[in-house]
């Protein structure tokens, strides 16, 4: 790489970097969704995807952003409709959907954990951005429930957020240590605690 | 080290080693309720402490094994007193004395995260067994609860048990990246699904 001014120059078209980028990721999702992503280096995972360690880190910069990047998209992929008006039911088809991917939950969770570490900038400020986001749009749905009357008043909107998002997490990290855990089955019950 | 045999030999006691090696995992536990240590190095551990990085390994094998001894010996001390029928309650009191020992909260959930890793055979045991153990004894508090009347029928008593741990390790990660979440204001919100 050090005589790189030397070699033919070879303008890719920026379009075209954006959709090889893409590719990559989708690759990257497709590996992740089956084995997660702990403890193998940004190297071993390239090899997975079956693309060179200079184009990961060409596109991504660093495993960690890689991660994010696979985390981020899956949100998007998978993003809970906004416009249905419902608190826990959002989450129990999330957890029943990631119990066909558990690659997908040991990486976020894994992640999660991650992010607590000092020098992992760029994880903590994505979950701190992502609960604090998600807190804020279930407890305006609860808020709106309680003003319709279909959700019990006097229970503290952004109290009850924390408490589903936690909830969900909590579940899932039990869920891949002992697979008999029902994520949905516990989840359920938080719905007696907004019934009117 | 390495002429070791040459050296007058002098034997310790068993008494004394037990005492010497309680006495690192007491300044352990004071050293990571501050500061936890993700991140950290068994050598960076011991220079901490005010070790050797060879005691720490003769007393402890490895740094995963020194970690859960901690997390063992501080369940031991804080552990919840069995004759309490309480559930929710528990959970509520141990958030709170762990917001005083963030460090600790840090410490616990990464070990946590990382017993999903493969390679991590000790914590993944360690973990597995924990939850199995604390569900267990919260479903059959609510079983009795749910005999004596005081708690709601209906209730699946193993899944509101993996709901209460799941909530109270969810609510910490989250108030590790905002400390404006309340855990206990959201764990009280449990009790209402038991509520006759």
């Amino acid at each position: 790489m050090t005589d790189e001014a030397a070699a033919p120059s070879r303008p890719r078209s920026y379009a075209k970097g954006v959709a090889r980028r893409q590719e990559i990721l989708d690759r990257a999702i497709e590996v992740f969704a089956d084995k997660g992503a702990e403890g193998t280096s940004l190297r071993a995972i390239a090899e997975k995807i079956g693309v060179s360690h200079a184009a990961l880190l060409h596109y991504f910069g660093s495993r960690e952003e890689l991660l994010l990047e696979v985390l981020r998209e899956s949100e998007v992929r998978h993003g809970s409709s906004r416009d249905k008006q419902e608190v826990v039911g959002t989450m129990v088809r999330a957890a029943e959907r990631n119990v066909g991917i558990p690659g997908f939950v040991s990486l976020y969770t894994s992640m999660l954990a991650g992010s607590l570490d000092a020098d992992r900038q760029a994880s903590r400020e994505y979950f701190g951005t992502r609960f604090a986001r998600i807190r804020e749009r279930l407890a305006q749905l609860i808020r709106d429930g309680q003003h319709a009357g279909t959700f019990r008043r006097g229970v503290d909107p952004e109290a009850m957020a924390a408490l589903v998002i936690a909830a969900s997490d909590g579940l899932q990290i039990q869920w891949l240590l002992e697979p008999e855990v029902d994520i949905a089955r516990s989840l359920e019950l938080l719905e007696r605690i907004l019934e009117p």
